[in-house]
């Protein structure tokens, strides 16, 4: 699987258009505000002087959220400066995701979203011209290398991103082989699962330390000294990576994917050979990445549930949500039209178009039984990091 | 007819699009080559510091040019580095267009055009995150205000855009009634002609005057001081604007439409009421705007006639190329196909897109006799400036 290729969200504007399937991502990136916030204020604080900030979103996607991270930051940035007694920054903002991103979807709403600022604020928007001013740029490439020239950013955001691996692990065997077949014996599983071998396990881990080590390696060198990242995305709270919350949405997936293999329409070696590039990562994995990288500490980490409608629950709340059968229903179809414009990319090339559909019905459905007796749920990673040295 | 919408090029890779036919915008990028490797040897030279350059192609386009003055440039910067005794600065590129042009196109090959400099230049591109490299990215918006942040720029290119008005010119009723309307009773016409009001002549100019001025405004706060541009765009030899080289091919696509009128397939009155936001000026015109803006120095100006196809014609042979019928008729048809890549959808909102195909159809007739009775040609200005102060 070539990950650049395939790992984009359904496109357009359709049924089953990550622009129509995107409520989770816009309320994780809700979640992340106060962490995001916070340390923007830390940030404005300690560059009191500066008069233009650069400013990247990684992975923005292409729907209704891919300028609602940018949005929140220069407001936020706005809303600091009269209370720190100075003028608005120069904001350099990049727009980051994969080159196969929908772009013209973004670009479109863009006058728009400079209309908007410059309404809100005489001046604001490259129209003007005037002292302060904001800059939006797109950057196509994956963040997992440079994207930025050295030393150009002060503040860097993602938002349920970083859960995706550049590429698909690859098990022991290929390694020496010098193949990159990812064949994992991951038999009748399309991600870690309870039946998975120790090996997979660890080449997901693997595969996800040297990831992140390249993204904070990058990063570290188009940060200025003590500029600064939030990342918010799907992790675990737990060491163990077969718990629901690490991985369900993919065991459910692969329950859907064997039903149809039974029926034979399609082949159950296809879905063995199928890893998905994922990994939802504990704060200890985390953590060890990035001391053993050194260029970064962290200045705050928390975990949050969200249910896999991408509300907020409480731990005391998690097991008394009762649902009725046609809510839970609902629930399992809202659920798999938010996965399947995010995972549809992917799965096609190997699955097969004309099988979408179907697998999708049986997911909504699975997913939906699910609910009837408990609410999934992820365990959002929210990270803030300041660049040492 | 709101410019910021219809002005772009004919998307995707069909018979009709862009990218299929470009060959004479390409060969106006080669015709000005010379004078923009002049520019960048003086840039080098008198910045031999400097570790960052940025640099900016304003309206890119879709196409397979889109790439190519930005491969140009980067060739050129890295020949002259080892003559000049110092290493490739990095690279700060940046591609824009307005926001409804195909930027997904361009993004496809990015992957492509970074492999290409890698493999040149061990760690050119940003994945390898080495010492040199070039960072790509695109900048949506009108060039007919501010794109880059202040002083951020170091060479500035441009190549067949900057005949493109931000609007259409508006009569001198309409302004004093505060309504745009762009009534300029050019009756039977859709730029200027020889039949057109002197009124209709004089808006034009005007606006051009205003267009180019805030232009150059814009890029005086983006560039560093000593910062040069080097544009290439259609234009005019002549004081007279009505002469072929400065609007023929508006003149005959008013033929083409006005047939269409007398058969009733379309209304006279739309073509009476539309005008082209096109504007080829000459060079006492240019430097007028230039020295009343008073931020950029002429370092050089050249205007050279290029055939209709894109083909370098001497002065000399100009009147000398012969053509048999069906070759002129083949010519035409060719001319047909680039004009209509590029006005096409400006036209379809007025016109309708029903009649397109019978529109060209006329167009590449009209042309083909054209071409059997001469060669026609434009002017091509190519001004390199310099950023004062």
């Amino acid at each position: 699987m070539e990950v650049m290729r395939v790992l984009h969200m359904n496109k357009g504007n359709g049924e089953n258009s990550y622009a129509k399937n995107s409520t989770v991502q816009s309320n994780i990136i809700s979640l992340g505000r106060r962490v995001m916030d916070e340390a923007l204020k830390k940030l404005m604080i300690s560059n009191s002087e500066i008069s233009s900030i650069g400013i990247a979103d990684l992975g923005c996607s292409s729907g209704p959220n891919s300028l609602l991270s940018i949005t929140n930051i220069i407001d936020t940035i706005q809303n600091l400066c009269p209370d720190l007694d100075r003028p608005v920054p120069e904001l350099r903002v990049s727009l980051n995701d994969l080159p196969s991103n929908d772009f013209n979807y973004i670009f479109a709403s863009l006058p728009e979203f400079y209309n908007r600022l410059n309404n809100k604020k005489e001046g604001l928007g490259p129209a003007r011209g005037g002292g302060e001013s904001c800059f939006v740029s797109a950057v196509p490439g994956s963040f997992y290398g440079r994207l930025f020239p050295r030393r150009s950013l002060h503040f860097v955001h993602s938002s349920s991103s970083l859960h995706w691996l550049s590429q698909v692990p690859c098990g022991e065997a290929e390694k020496e082989d010098g193949v990159n077949k990812a064949d994992l014996d991951n038999v009748g599983k399309i991600y870690i699962s309870k039946t998975s071998p120790k090996s997979a396990h660890k080449a997901y881990a693997l595969q996800f330390e040297t990831d992140f080590s390249v993204f904070l390696r990058s990063r570290s060198e188009e940060l200025v000294p003590g500029g600064r990242m939030v990342l918010s995305f799907l992790g675990r709270s737990s060491q163990d990576p077969t718990t629901e919350e690490s991985c369900y949405q993919w065991e459910l997936l692969a329950q859907a994917l064997m039903s149809m293999a039974k029926e034979g329409i399609i082949e159950e070696e296809t879905i063995d050979a199928f890893n998905a590039p994922y990994y939802a990562a504990s704060s200890e994995e985390l953590i060890m990445v990035i001391e053993k990288e050194g260029s970064f500490s962290v200045d705050r980490l928390e975990i949050s549930p969200v249910d896999w409608e991408g509300g907020s629950i409480s731990e005391e709340s998690y097991d008394q949500v009762v649902r009725s059968k046609p809510q839970a229903l609902a629930s399992g179809r809202r659920v798999a039209g938010t996965i399947r414009a995010v995972v549809e990319p992917m799965l096609k090339p190997t699955f097969g178009e004309n099988v979408m559909d179907e697998l999708f019905e049986r997911y909504a459905k699975i997913v939906g039984e699910y609910f009837y007796v408990k609410t999934p749920r992820y365990a959002i990673v929210i990270v803030s990091l300041v660049r040492t040295g």
